[in-house]
């Protein structure tokens, strides 16, 4: 053990540009600070309702079982995942990158039979793919990522639910990347088990996997024959603390859930649609200024590029992490680089939540071209900036597809 | 979905004397405010090494792996027992509780042979009971719970090291309601799996379960031939993220990262032992203002006693909820009933981390005789109070036992 004394916490005061932890809204800092009271007190008890009033209507849905997990995102695949699969079971997970990768591997780890249907990086699952997997088999479910935050995919859940009723199979769908950036609705697209993280365009903190489950996978889960393999993530329990018995399961990270609840807030009293105009135009700029740099986008189809992460491609003789490493120092700018198997080839932007400001769109780009010019990428003069700003004179509110 | 607005978070302030979480110094949720940084950032990365550290010094250990897992301590009793355990593997839960259960119940998800060996709520698991069981086993673990927050006991850890030496087992130990409140050292009792939580005498938020494996496990969790049925608790992964290489596993909860690493400074600057000893002393306290007002103990044997939560029977004729809502309307002063078979027949009085403070003690014996004597029982008057007063009047350095 050494022993010098560990000193007092100063963090630098970042941007976050990432795919997750966005910037957080002040007053959400507040609400995290508000007296902590205990699980089981009965104003924290009533205070629970908030929050899944409030979830309710940012996943758009009347589930009756709707409410945050005391995990990360992958603790809600992990949960999404567990509890309906059984023995016997066949499930077809979509895997085009990291995220959903990641479904597959947890899926794996049930006895459940796990057919993965895959897509390059960069690329959207084809529904074809998934009915020719399904042929034959008595689905329980598919799983899929709707904003794959690895390669900055979205995908049409339309063409996903179309197959599941083909084959009876339940639509689970990991909505971390999406819920409140993107269009979208649990009810409207009639996904069956849906999960997303705090940390994303909900701007809360992370450490929360917000979680909704319809009646129809409710009944399926109750009607178990075996135990889920994982306590924490069983949502039998979780059903009875959250339901209206409030029976104790685990402690919950109080002041997340004050830092949720008050996050919720922000997201509706901004209104869904607006917020997802927001976010779309703000990718507009963005994409608009990258590309007038001279760079390339990752995602070859507009419609496949996710709103609220935006993968750019490295250009050729230019260094990953000495890109990211000088917007750090210079600008205290932080940008994500690519996961797996497109480490060192892409660079993700995350426009999510509170992160999606015009100001902090046109300071990534001016920054961004001082980092490049000097990391030896030629860059036309002031370009990314000049594009930006054309692209917020524009009117918008017609072209930008809110999914209404 | 209703459609009312839901209004801004107001919690009531509220003295928590709980078995946690416990109350939490204001030095803390000012580092929790600290602004927030990626969970990937180089800054960050290097804070982890900090928290680490401190986590050592705190469960004193030279343990290599040793971090905060991003859960509540249940998921540390989940994390504890699914790694090493595998199908064919015998194993030994000591069942004193509801927590002690819970990991019997954890361990009977996995494949692996569990055998509970129980001792009636308020008292301890009998060594020898133990050795009884293992006879003529491999045996690859012995779990218990060091204190036991349903009923307010704790155990000799040394008894069952014993047993575990003697039939090479490893000790899995829950330490949620005594590290940091209650002498206890991981390299000193030997221990090869020990979790804790945050929100008890460490008085951080509830969110993250401390934790920490020795060599000896780490080899055995290392050699697994099958995978841990849970991703999220699958200790290898998180190895490689609290590791040197920093891999990427899943977004931990990094305002509860910060208020920890804080909480985790309160403790050290305190002193492990000064800290024990305070926990001691108002828990003496504590008791002799509940045994002069004419309230029971629930733990019989003095040695049992949990020095962070006091079990006290409630009175023939005394209402339990109306005494606890009370408390909570009239002086915001919550302290939690029984769980399981002992609810609505002890309450119990938690008094960890920052929350044992000897104006606490004084204020909550004198609110109680206000409520008791309103629920109808007899009280004599300012007694609590007064024997409390005597009791911190007396040299106690010599009498309480720190376990030095």
């Amino acid at each position: 053990m050494r022993d010098e004394p560990i000193g007092e916490l100063l963090p630098p005061a970042r941007l976050m540009l990432t795919p997750g932890p966005s910037c957080i809204d002040p007053r959400v800092y507040r609400a995290m600070m508000a007296p902590m009271v205990g699980h089981l007190d009965p104003w924290f008890m009533e205070m629970m309702t908030d929050v899944q009033i409030l979830l309710r209507r940012v996943f758009q849905t009347d589930n009756r079982v709707t409410y945050p997990l005391s995990a990360s995102g992958s603790g809600g695949i992990e949960a999404a995942v567990l509890n309906p699969l059984e023995a016997g079971d066949d499930a077809i997970v979509c895997v085009n990158g990291v995220f959903s990768e990641r479904m597959a591997v947890i899926a794996e780890r049930t006895p459940a039979n796990i057919i993965r249907v895959e897509a390059p990086m960069g690329r959207t699952v084809d529904p074809e793919d998934v009915r020719r997997a399904a042929k034959g088999k008595k689905l329980k479910l598919i799983g899929l990522a709707h904003g794959e935050t690895s390669t900055s995919v979205i995908q049409r859940l339309a063409d996903y639910r179309k197959v599941a009723d083909e084959f009876g199979a339940l639509l689970v769908v990991d909505t971390v990347a999406t819920l409140a950036g993107v269009p979208f609705g649990v009810d409207r697209d009639r996904v069956d088990i849906c999960f997303s993280g705090s940390q994303k365009a909900i701007s809360a903190p992370p450490g929360m996997s917000p979680m909704t489950v319809n009646a129809k996978a409710e009944e399926i889960i109750r009607a178990r024959k075996t135990k889920v393999q994982s306590w924490y993530f069983d949502m039998q329990p979780a059903m009875n603390y959250w339901g209206k018995e409030r029976l104790y399961h685990h402690t919950p990270p109080i002041p997340l859930i004050y830092a949720l609840r008050e996050a919720l807030r922000c997201v509706l009293e901004e209104g869904l649609e607006a917020r997802w105009e927001r976010h779309a135009i703000n990718q507009q700029a963005l994409i608009a200024g990258v590309e007038a740099m001279g760079l390339e986008l990752f995602v070859q189809n507009p419609a496949d590029r996710l709103p609220t992460v935006t993968g750019v491609r490295i250009p050729e003789g230019v260094d990953d992490h000495n890109v990211r490493t000088q917007l750090l120092d210079e600008f205290n700018i932080e940008i994500a680089g690519g996961l797996g198997p497109v480490k060192g080839k892409i660079w993700r932007v995350g426009l999510m939540g509170y992160s999606s400001q015009r100001q902090n769109i046109l300071l990534f780009l001016a920054a961004f071209e001082k980092v490049l010019l000097d990391q030896g990428f030629r860059v036309p003069s002031g370009a990314g900036v000049g594009a930006a700003v054309q692209s917020y004179r524009q009117p918008q509110r017609e072209e930008v597809n809110v999914g209404k």
